[in-house]
């Protein structure tokens, strides 16, 4: 099995030493709040200081941006992967009943958690296996009262300069003012904090070919629990994800493939969901200072709640389930293709671009940074290597310019 | 004379098309505040919409951040330096008694852009003979109200591959809130919106060689005029700025060569400066999610009023003049030492660094970005290159360890 690694998005929900905070957040800076399975909506002003974290929409106030808080405790370095990073009370442990709960879990946490953890598996044996020679390095930790993680990186790959692949398994706490405000009742009466749990699986790949594209996925879920000392409180949840494709180079029919295999994904739960995810997607992945996205697009949701939960998870499985159909192929016709000086220059400038996303805007990221997150975790997603040009403008018509053309004004591919 | 150029940390100043917007901040932003010469020490809580900025302390409320609203109009790119960028009524434009005033500037606004215009035009002067190959090129830019900057960048030169010398002068609107706020009046008195001045030079200066130092200097001068329709209010003025140094190895000769020239100039004036702006810059450049300083830093200072006007003009016309002794003979040393591939893989690794801190803490850069700034001005103060490994750990004892413990705990040069 592969070795040790690191993770990306749910960067933010692996990274440990959050204290907690909220306060109002003006709108102007949502396009930074990290959300991910942390996430929720509220428009409370608690006044417990420390580190913050925020969300755009959510169930109270969709759309709306809100910071809460979160505590979540430090990281331990782990030598074996556990069966499981859930409570006891979750079907996690280690006994007998434990281990049977594993192997057949019920509740969404064990399944969802159960999910990515497969995930993990067969993207990095696909990677491993395409990639002939690079080999994943393992990093596991835990926390002391349930939780963890683990991190995979193959680095300097025969394929790969740089690929992780992340999963982990968060419990916090939410201050109650967070928890009353997502409810959305007036009530004088004070719960506890509430306990949330944060599950998710990260992953960018950077291929060393410029022909061949950078891929970035990410499937994640949220919980919170009833407070104990406020009875018929409801339990809440979410759902959120996406996978999306970043060439220094289009190739019509690689990028047809990638967004057809979403489409059919997406297609089998909800026919509004491809055309809606793929907008979501477009927006997301904006790198507004430049006026450009950072590629071309995929699917992205967030925050989703308002569809069986069975379902959600069902379809969460099936875009995880896609990432290799969607990419490998892709890979296997690129890898070995030809270039020139030139053409990596390039791809080496969209990988700055890439790295201006991700440190500015990405929303795992920046939350992870401001929270004291495991950094290497957190910034496995950058490129090996990057380069910034001085107004370097792509002549016009060239194949540079035709990728930032469709980086600029997003294209319908299918 | 060189050609045209960028900028980066007044790049916030000459970056055009802000509009304004403010509202309360909370304190754990205040690391990303993007403070420089636009900014301003309030209270305020005005209600204007639209983009922000941000500065911690200032006359109102030392140390504490704030947002604040201003207006800056869209640039326009010129074919020719103009004598000055000054408006009409601070001794700038085009006729025969304006230039008179441009040869003998009067005002402390004239004087500065003098000052910050030659030393763009001495510094360049010195990489260009230092590097012996590259040239400057050029871009001027004006705005329709007044105000305008000059943009240098060299590329790919023998010594240094990416060098970015820019000087910008800014007039815009702030709100009256704000002015009222700065003042700390509870008058009922409105006045209208307040014009502010702000003027800057930055630089960037990235060498190839990886025992060559990465230099970066930045001086900044910002005045509020006082309401038209509030007499008797009073004008508002500070002073920004500092000069660091970011080896990859560390010659301890050439640190505290670096480190007493600045200390020179600041003993000219005052002999708490050194001390207290040393320490502000270890603060300053403080990479939070690594523990770690940029680099090896030097001085740093910001919204300096509480002394005679004169004296810190003349304190930071000494900072200015004092880049070129401080940096040039490190350069000469350093430029031509033979060095490994693994050398230029760990200087590549710290201008990964380079790039985290000004992506995700430089305040003129962070501003830059969100106010919709010249792009390619405030990102010049990137590195061509750069490379972020998972889980690089130098080996203890190293030199590349020695490096990395003195950005963890910043030493006492002198």
């Amino acid at each position: 099995m592969p070795p040790m690694a690191a993770l990306s998005c749910p960067a933010a929900a692996s990274s440990p030493s959050l204290s907690s905070i909220a306060s109002p957040s003006p709108s102007s800076d949502r396009a930074k709040a990290p959300t991910f399975s942390l996430a929720f909506g509220l428009r409370a002003k608690p006044a417990i200081p420390a580190t913050t974290f925020w969300r755009p929409g959510g169930i109270a106030a969709p759309r709306s941006p809100i910071r809460c808080a979160v505590s979540i405790e430090k990281e331990t370095p782990e030598t074996e992967r556990p069966e499981t990073f859930l409570r006891e009370a979750d079907g996690g442990g280690n006994g007998a009943a434990a281990a049977a709960a594993a192997a057949a879990p019920s509740s969404v946490r064990a399944r969802f958690e159960r999910m990515i953890r497969d995930a993990q598996d067969r993207v990095c044996e696909a990677i491993e296996a395409a990639d002939g020679g690079g080999k994943f390095k393992e990093d596991v930790w835990s926390r002391p009262g349930g939780g963890g993680g683990i991190s995979r990186v193959l680095q300097d790959g025969a394929v790969w300069e740089k690929a992780g692949v992340n999963v982990s398994v968060v419990y916090g706490v939410m201050p109650p003012e967070a928890y009353r405000a997502a409810k959305g009742a007036a009530s004088d009466h004070k719960p506890g904090p509430v306990p949330f749990f944060a599950a998710g699986i990260s992953s960018v790949l950077h291929p060393k070919n410029p022909f061949a594209p950078t891929l970035h996925f990410n499937y994640r879920y949220f919980e919170t629990d009833a407070p104990k000392d406020a009875p018929g409180a409801p339990r809440q949840w979410w759902f959120g994800g996406g996978t999306d494709l970043t060439p220094s180079y289009i190739f019509e029919e690689d990028v047809k493939h990638f967004h057809s295999v979403q489409k059919n994904a997406c297609d089998k739960f909800d026919s509004s969901f491809y055309p809606r995810f793929k907008k979501w997607c477009d927006d997301y992945f904006y790198i507004k200072h430049r006026g450009e996205r950072r590629g071309l697009g995929g699917i992205f949701f967030d925050d989703l709640n308002d569809y069986d939960q069975e379902m959600l998870l069902a379809f969460a499985t099936e875009c995880a389930n896609s990432v290799i159909p969607a990419y490998i192929p892709i890979i296997e016709k690129r890898k070995d293709t030809p270039f020139t000086e030139e053409h990596k220059a390039w791809q080496q400038l969209r990988r700055g671009r890439y790295v201006e996303f991700n440190l500015v805007y990405d929303r795992g990221t920046t939350f992870g940074l401001k929270t004291g997150g495991r950094i290497e975790s957190i910034l496995v997603s950058l490129p090996l290597t990057a380069r910034w040009e001085y107004d370097h403008k792509p002549e016009e018509g060239s194949e540079e310019w035709k990728l930032l053309d469709a980086c600029i004004n997003p294209k319908e591919w299918l």
